[in-house]
């Protein structure tokens, strides 16, 4: 037995009593005649005291221990006289009677502590050592418990937990496949599903109404800060659905988080906004609703006045920022070489200071008269003290500019509170997308989205137009998850496939299993996938999905505690019939 | 809006409602005025009524309806005049008042019904409607019940279930494994998990305490019937504890999923058998101990009488199969004939029939005279109308035999109930197990298990007689998972890996990381780990996992509904800079 209770547990109830506790030496104090040693471990402090008086061979064993040692303690309880109201045992301690220790530890590589001093690439090394950090622990504590949560609520409304393979078939629609060769099968591959799709469709087929899964999935992507080749879904299906049974669904599964996991109760039903809405307000099909400071196209306002600048290009658009006419000419500059940085790639910032004494100053009143500048002004029902921000340019990359520049002043301004959750339903998406470098249309969701039944004429005429029945949950700018109502007509998914430039071979070769289950009585359904470690990230308050997760991989995909991955031996590629060429 | 409730809901309660149902034909009947059509979905059965005198219109469309159609229908609620007792939905039906076809289907291959006319390979390609079959969905029902139950039990137990990633590194060390190409570090692999030990037990050094995980592991093995490539471990460790506790966590929840999946109580705790007298006894390291019919060792017992056969081999060995003295020369025969199956490679089958009016009979009778028969049958304390079955040969082999021997007369005598359930622990295995083909030891378990401190010394001596803190939890014959205490000291892992014919630099490139956690404060630890495919199995009451895997692939590891593996372009394998040789 090698403890009694935990090192987070003991309380007053328990002085007098003789009790055994293992864990990790968070730290000791040498205090002449005491030794004071708190133990760690998962549920706690523990403060143990050596007495040099009593029990001198005790305390010079004690004295030698080093931070992470792992030791075995029993002792009598004992009311501290000195007690530390911020720890739960705070109240106690243990009088040292016997001393083991467990495990030696070299001196750790940087500190096990919330601030530790440890670089990402020495805690990635020794990510064993950086889980021992609370806040990292807390993390995976937090997501142990989201799945807990997401389980029961979804076995609760009727749901099934279905495992889907995750040995599949590669399909060259969407982002590179993880690829496995099949030894019992010479020159043969499987691929790492992206997403369950196809399975949960065919689980719909089958007849299983209401499936779900917590499930890792896989994309051979170059990698962001915000992106793992393995990332991990809260997959979903329903069948006799329409779209807003769906979203009604899957808010009851967000309350009930919010709820039991944060104590946040979010009232009434989630708003929804057409994409084409969100793009001309926010710039974004994921916008931030915790604030206003929208988006207002100015172009026809400002065209035609002289000012060549704004005559040569596409799009004008401004957003209001309040408060801001006291900004410097240091400050404006700084946000003026902010958009022009390649990431943003503006030329320039226009703006328009609204002064408290109500003049106005803008860096191009050579160009319009305050009359002009007061009009545009009045488009933002500005107040004396606000500041007008306009960038011109293309329109999709002005607007995407003015979004970053919209949020950027959301952080500065404060406006994006951390405890505070706004959720958004963006609703109806292109279904496709053109792709100016292989020349033709891409499904933006994927080729099983079902089109708007009034939409599907414009196929014959302006393809980009019709509207697919795709929605995204955007909680405080993050996009959470989304999904469709898919096609569940042989014909109609023939169609969609024939617009993605597949040939009828190709499609009968990648997705024939789909077709055919179509033609034995498949029921319409539509379903949804939230990403779950952006979700739990959310929850945490934090922004990189790493920290949210055990064992990440860097950004060129390397485990580097285990150093993955690595070469394979000559017979093992012998056995796979494959040899490398570099 | 498809519909106001599902097809297994409805009762007396709601007659004289009007309802929308959708689902599927399951069948219709024509009875000239009438026309019945019973709706099927995942819970249950509705009966439709379409009335030729009242709606001649809709009756004509339902007999239009062929098998599988996907339809919704309105109409009222109304009371049967001919009940069925027999369907929960049996007191009443639907007055249709609309009829829609939702989706057609073309005539399934084979029948939807529990009773399929449908083979397994035709069954597997349209798997989609081999899970329509209301005992294929049950199973997967149960499947997901269970893996509900099981982490609301861990999850109450203080267990954290933390996700391990599935790209990891290959190591040459047990089964074979799958590997996975880098894109972005060419010439280099990641390998499928065979389990996540060394993950958790990292996870155990960073203080988790308690971990466990429902989690896909992948084995790149030869198949059999009961085998997967890819495949589902409840897998689980932690930390300060010993032998006993660990076992008596998994008791833990093992009687919490009999109890709430079954309504099964177990009683008191699990039994405990050594391996080594699992084998002598049972000639099985997962014996069935639903019942007795144990061998017993009869080797100096009849040698040097004479009979050459039994002198000339290494054991002799019976069991007694009570009441079957009567046995007939025709069925003796056949027994001779299923032992000397090459499965099994006896020799031959030695009886002894102890009649029912006390004579002896025996097939050795020749050799040995009825006093040194009735010697034999007093060790098994047979009674008149017994019967014993003798084999020699090879030690281990005749005990395999043995105990396949015993296992069929089991199941003739039906000693094997499949509602009786005898959990057995089994443990203190051997730590290491001698290859003939290598020419060396491996890992009975993995070479992370502890061996008995007791026992280290005769690493020196006797390798093959160290025994390790190993256990495997055995129900009705069924291996449903198994564990150890892990070593947690770095000296002790070292000599291990030294035993295993590891050179040192082999053991830092391949387990480095873990060697290295070693030195940081490791705790003492251990776990185990349940297959979850054959656990629900087990509860299913069948014998293949295959019926209890959503998507299983066949003997070749292939997926025959969407065909994989299959060939992948030149351009992935140029991305993964790869080249086929076959």
């Amino acid at each position: 037995m090698y403890r009694t209770h935990n090192c987070g547990q003991i309380r007053m109830e328990q002085v007098g009593e003789e009790v055994t506790l293992s864990g990790w030496v968070q730290k000791s104090r040498d205090l002449g005649g005491m030794t004071f040693v708190d133990m760690r471990d998962r549920y706690g402090l523990t403060q143990v005291v050596f007495n040099m008086e009593t029990r001198s061979d005790l305390c010079q064993e004690a004295r030698k221990l080093g931070r992470e040692y792992v030791i075995q303690v029993s002792g009598k309880v004992a009311e501290r006289s000195n007690k530390n109201p911020q720890m739960p045992t705070g109240d106690i301690e243990i009088l040292a009677e016997s001393l083991k220790i467990l495990n030696k530890s070299e001196v750790p590589p940087f500190t096990i502590e919330n601030n530790t001093d440890g670089g990402d690439d020495i805690r990635m090394k020794y990510r064993y050592l950086d889980l021992r950090r609370p806040e990292v622990r807390k993390n995976l504590m937090l997501r142990s418990e989201m799945s807990i949560e997401i389980r029961k609520y979804m076995s609760e409304q009727g749901f099934l937990e279905v495992e889907t393979p995750v040995l599949i078939k590669s399909t060259p629609e969407g982002a590179r496949d993880f690829v496995v060769p099949s030894r019992m099968n010479p020159g043969e591959f499987y691929a790492l599903p992206q997403s369950p799709q196809t399975f949960k469709q065919l689980l719909m087929v089958a007849g299983f109404d209401k499936y779900f899964q917590i499930v890792k999935c896989f994309r051979d992507e170059d990698l962001r800060a915000d992106r793992q080749p393995e990332f991990t879904q809260i997959d979903c299906e329903m069948s006799f659905v329409d779209r807003d049974e769906i979203l009604e669904a899957f808010e009851g599964l967000t309350k009930h988080l919010f709820r039991s996991i944060k104590n946040v109760e979010m009232e009434g039903q989630f708003p929804k906004m057409d994409y084409s809405e969100a793009m001309s307000r926010f710039g974004n099909d994921k916008p931030d609703v915790r604030f206003g400071m929208e988006i207002s196209e100015m172009t026809s306002l400002v065209q035609g006045k002289g000012f060549q600048v704004f005559d040569a290009l596409e799009y004008v658009g401004a957003i209001c920022a309040e408060g801001c006419a006291g900004y410097s000419r240091k400050q404006l500059d700084a946000l003026t070489d902010w958009v022009k940085r390649p990431q943003i790639g503006m030329k320039g910032l226009v703006y328009v200071k609204y002064n408290e004494d109500g003049s106005v100053k803008s860096s191009v009143d050579k160009f319009f008269d305050e009359a002009a500048l007061k009009q545009w002004l009045g488009m933002f029902r500005a107040k004396p003290g606000d500041l007008l921000f306009l960038l011109a340019g293309e329109r999709n990359l002005t607007l995407k500019a003015l979004s970053e520049l919209r949020l950027e002043m959301g952080s500065r301004l404060e406006l994006r509170d951390p405890n505070v959750f706004k959720p958004l339903w963006v609703v109806d998406f292109p279904l496709l997308d053109w792709d100016e470098e292989t020349g033709r249309f891409h499904a933006m969701h994927h080729p099983f989205t079902s089109p708007y039944e009034e939409d599907i004429e414009l196929f014959n005429t302006d393809p980009g137009k019709v509207r697919a029945k795709a929605y995204d949950l955007v909680i405080n700018g993050v996009e959470i998850g989304g999904g469709s109502i898919r096609i569940h007509d042989e014909a109609l998914q023939s169609k969609m496939f024939d617009n993605l430039g597949f040939t009828a071979e190709e499609a009968r070769k990648q997705f024939g299993f789909l077709m055919s289950a179509f033609r034995y009585g498949a029921p319409p359904h539509g379903g949804i996938a939230f990403g779950f470690d952006r979700l739990v990230a959310l929850f945490a308050g934090i922004e990189s999905i790493r920290d949210v997760i055990a064992f990440p991989k860097n950004n060129s995909g390397r485990d580097v505690m285990i150093d993955t991955p690595s070469t394979i031996s000559g017979e093992q590629l012998d056995e796979l019939f494959l040899k490398v060429k570099l």
